[in-house]
């Protein structure tokens, strides 16, 4: 039996953080364990995959990134995930399988379902209950990241028509998949885009 | 066109590395242009990989593991191994695909064919021209390692049971595939083994 697995997915500067933290504050507050985690690097090992596939200098092959981030999530899911879902936790995760399928898939274009099996063979076929799609034009978003003055890595600095497949590929997931995604535009202010995911949250907890 | 791609298999301590540097030796001699390679490991991406997967302290899931071999795998082929053989090179390699499939599982007992199938993705497909597999009582092998006094790796350091399966592993998938292996026993001096190597190598260079 598990409790509620939500994972976040979207672009980068969507603003997935601040509700992955803003839904664990909330879920907390009633009372629920929860665990805020995150793809890659939601464990020791993850922590160096990320490391190596965000900020390696040169090239990675394309099928040799997106088997990184497969191995990544491998590990996580085993060692931190599923126990705390078998504990009857909450967890709340920014980035999962559809975010590999959005830019290994639609982005590097290779084969969204090889991506995706490759994805359910690592973690023998977790999926979530609920996927929060934050949905924002690449130039907003990019405005945002910018605005960060933050230094990208290997995947932001890519250009700007790469982010715009990965958006057409999260959107198409999520139409793909209506019941599992509540996609959510987000320009939409932070306390507007949190009360919309509560209240979709909500229902599942009791 | 493809000149020749090589591969040597079996358990560590049978004597594959030097192996593959008398054979490179031999094919230089006789003119050609040969790239001596390995996995884990045979690139910049692979060697970070390799230090992760061999030398984390701690556990790594078993799928997570195989999917870091993987990762190592399609970027050595996709940035070595494949434009080598492209130009018309000889490339000799130590461990490949079978590896994989005889220690992530027959010894980690994951599924092998599914094993199998996440090299091939990773490789697109590319299989060796020749398979030479140095077969090894497993007390023998652990034996040589011993003497050489070096500190063991994670995988070398499982229990003989493990390498047992890893041994009876190898030698199935030469028994599938008798065309591609060529299977020695590795008691046999290092002169003598050479010999049954160039002897099963010069029919291929004509």
């Amino acid at each position: 039996m598990t409790r509620l697995f939500v994972t976040f997915e979207g672009g980068d500067g969507v603003g997935k953080s601040t509700q992955v933290r803003l839904l664990a504050a909330w879920l907390e507050e009633r009372g629920e364990t929860v665990v805020s985690t995150r793809e890659p690097g939601g464990t020791d090992v993850g922590l160096e995959v990320r490391e190596l596939v965000l900020h390696h200098r040169g090239d990675i092959s394309p099928r040799a990134e997106a088997l990184l981030y497969a191995a990544d999530r491998a590990h996580h899911i085993a060692t931190l995930v599923r126990p705390a879902l078998e504990r009857g936790e909450v967890v709340i995760q920014d980035r999962y399988i559809d975010s590999s399928v959005a830019y290994q898939g639609a982005g590097r274009v290779l084969d969204s379902a090889e991506i995706r099996s490759l994805s359910l063979w690592a973690t023998e076929n977790l999926v979530p209950d609920v996927t929060i799609l934050l949905d924002l034009d690449e130039r907003l978003a990019r405005e945002r990241l910018t605005s960060d003055a933050k230094v990208f890595d290997r995947l932001e600095n890519e250009k700007s028509e790469f982010h715009e497949r990965v958006r057409s590929g999260f959107l198409a997931l999520a139409s793909a998949e209506p019941e599992r995604f509540q996609v959510l535009n987000a320009e939409a202010s932070v306390e507007e885009l949190a009360a919309s995911i509560r209240a979709r949250i909500e229902p599942l907890l009791s």
